[in-house]
């Protein structure tokens, strides 16, 4: 029954055959493309390309937001390359708050793994709030691009882990954007009409300049 | 300082700003079309529409596969209309199995919540098996459209995770599409050379005919 | 020679001939979907579905950041649905500001006709500022999501052009987002590290609550 | 055996499972949008919806071109709608010609099924020419958008079956569209450099006024 | 009057207007990324990049299913490169089967040329099976990622072609990925519901292991 | 307060951060894919890359077409690239026209800066005409791939800024199609019907042979 073998080796036979593939695991080193990054070849892909096990241990939560957001972007896990998809992992400690933030390029689905997360974001043009508390097993998502923000309200430490519509989501927190560069405080002031002691106040907290 | 105002007035004034969309909560009533469902008015959609909790409860694993599957794809979760995800639970007793299935429409990543999963997926070129047992906090993606299959590889229940890169990934089990249905078992042997007792004996299992 | 007409005429002698579209101007009274509106009616669209008159006007800039927006998003021009484009128009009085704001939906291009316009903007993951001070005739864009801003920095009035990759590109305007709504001001507090104070005082200039 | 149908079962009980889409065969009778028609209810599908017989017989070639254009697009075969592909057959009596077109939405690959067709398209950037007999079993491909047409360059009648990367590919004869209107033969020789009877005698060939 | 020539110039004088595509022809060479290959130089394409005459010769069919299936994907044809198109040739002698299969990143269109084919698919969530017989000239689509199939219903030679809508559509056999390759044998049947004796004798018949 | 640097430290840590990109300004000096050039270094990425004043100046009319087009894309702006943007101005002395084209991938929208311009567009479909004088401040879109025209149709030098929806839109003016190169001139007259002299009137013009 050997003759069944032709067909697959017909296919296998094009010298070109080898290059056709399912997936694209990135090859971090070449330069990125607006589509991704350029695959790595597929004879040294093996199943740990497409594992990861960065997001099992907990981030440090020992500082001033009492969180951490762990990231399972494409530059930290490769073989999302291309497949509109990437993950990351929130700890709250008591009180723990991740900032306002977007991500220019995806939308998020949340999922809580363990106790009370507070989640909300804002529409654009009615700037209306979309704010829950959600307990564990609920899932809640945030439209690509909306700013959005998830804190522990509840009595212990929560656990949530993120999905996202793209491997390279971004992540993009209000804060850092204005106070933890050497964007002048004059123009973050003249564009967000913060008072010039605030902005002062929180560039320092931040690291800001200017 | 009432003028500040007039920008957000300016914007909001026009008959028609009512109509921009940050968001697509589905409008399941309606007919569907190739980019998802027509939107629900923007008028009657609250946070509730954005958040889901029949993720929470575990699925009931006293089957033949001793596993369920519980989807929260657009039919099911109207808020990710449009949004490019989905999510699903997994939950696996021991011995439990997801059979051998495809998403025609999405990639998929697994985290496994619980316990230890052996996930593996074949691709399409080569016939390459990527196969490994998770542990608790791992993850693996399995990319659009090829064959994959999760089973617990633990010594006690296993609880998964998986998000999707659709809002509606699409669901094929092959046992069910060769096997539960009217597809003649002529037919069935035809395409896939399995013996004339086997297609039987499963059809008979799983309810088809013909 | 009329017999070349036949071929015309085989083309258009198909009832569904007519259903063949090369574009699609928004029936604004039907409900959104994913990828824009529903299409009018080709026998009722005329030329002047795809020509806008409103943004040959100057906006009302007698306000307090001096400047007005006038967009020419779908919901104002529908000859934009489903072609990935939009416009819109910047006043900027002397001193004229367009606050940080987003685009969760879009990429924009502005070009310069008049004055100088100051315009920056922040990436998401170093934080790094874009800065540039432009003069009559040049042109900047923005990538798609990222936090952006514009003001007159010239001697007098000023005046851009914008255009978007997307018929609906959204405009999230950060101060509105936060305290032109009810969102607690406990709240925003939490999530942006900014003084109470600070935050009520905002609240009050743009009708904020709570 | 039965509680394996429990996972069946589980996934077709939900009420939104039944609005899960694999396909979206058109309702031409809705009105179409950006991404596609509106679905057919898919309980009212059958296989009827996925084939298509009007590409088996020859077009009329008696005509001043001595060919025919017979397509397959979504308004002839709602069963394309959303899936990004679509067809049409071309018939080439002796001598004839597929004048000089374009199609806006889609790139087209062509298949000589039998005789000789002379196939060319014109790049935009060079205006460079690329030009090729083929012969019965060849295919040529015409990038999206370019101007291209093909030619009867054999000895007896000869048959082409194109197919395209959209459902709705589009087609525009660039002579009908100078000619077969009431584009005034003014502006037509303004923007093409015609001369004044050139353009009056083949607005009297193809029906136009002006 | 060369001054007309002044806007040709104009535009080709720019050092980057070479740099403009119209069209990628793959540098197979290169590593491919998510979107496909990068481009060959366009001053060294030529038409034969455009053309392929691959398709002209019927595979060998002396083999265990009695049927060869003929690529023109990227691989074989490097001019499909990122044109969202690709074809294939069938050659089903009599009694010739193209056995169960999915393309995990397109849909497909089948044009009968000769003989009959029987073909079918079956919907994901409803399991529904859509089978037809074709006749010459009929053509039949196929939703992306959906099981399907071909054979020979007829009583002589059948031959068809059937385009995608991908320049790389994959090609995932259910046997090949179950049955040739070292899957276990044990994990085969688990995911399957295939008894032991089963998959022993087809691993046996495709050179799989395990 | 510095441990809330820890978030914005853990985030930077990782080896791989710099790779994410929120844009990829083009290295035009690598291979272009079907996506877009890949990404310059983000390192040495400046705001430079993002602002371009090549539009600022006339474009030189005194040519037969009394008309210039001044491209800003990706090969002169390779902040543009993957952003799904780019731009040209028109300079257009009186009585100067641009003449028949289209862009084979993008939509277009023109934005009259000065004086008075009428546009055309020609459906494909029913080759309908789409014909209007715009004046100052009015705007105008052109459905991708259809072909368009415009000029001055006012008494002094008009002036036009035009938009794309793609970063690479492609212009291919139909006269140098077919009048400037070495098209052979009894092709051009079998595939458009014009007569012998005309053709080669006009590629004496505009410098084509054959």
């Amino acid at each position: 029954m050997l003759p069944l073998l032709s067909l697959l080796l017909l296919l296998a036979a094009s010298p070109a055959a080898a290059l056709v593939q399912d997936f694209c695991v990135a090859d971090l080193k070449s330069a990125d493309t607006p589509a991704g990054y350029p695959c790595k070849s597929v004879t040294s892909v093996t199943v740990e390309d497409f594992a990861f096990a960065g997001l099992g241990a907990p981030g440090n939560t020992t500082n001033i937001i009492k969180a951490a957001v762990t990231p399972a972007f494409v530059g930290q896990f490769p073989g999302f390359n291309g497949l509109g998809l990437s993950m990351a992992r929130l700890d709250l400690a008591l009180g723990g708050v991740i900032p306002l933030h977007t991500h220019p390029a995806a939308s998020e689905v949340l999922f809580v793994a363990q106790g009370t997360i507070c989640a909300g974001f804002i529409s654009s043009g009615a700037n209306k709030v979309y704010l829950k508390s959600l307990n564990r097993g609920e899932i809640m998502v945030f439209p690509q691009g909306l700013l959005h923000f998830q804190f522990n309200s509840g009595k212990g430490p929560a656990l949530g882990f993120v999905a996202f519509s793209s491997h390279n989501p971004g992540l993009q927190i209000t804060d850092f954007a204005l106070f933890a560069n050497d964007l002048p405080s004059e123009v973050v002031e003249k564009v967000t009409f913060l008072d010039d002691a605030q902005v002062k106040k929180l560039k320092g907290v931040l690291g800001g300049s200017g």
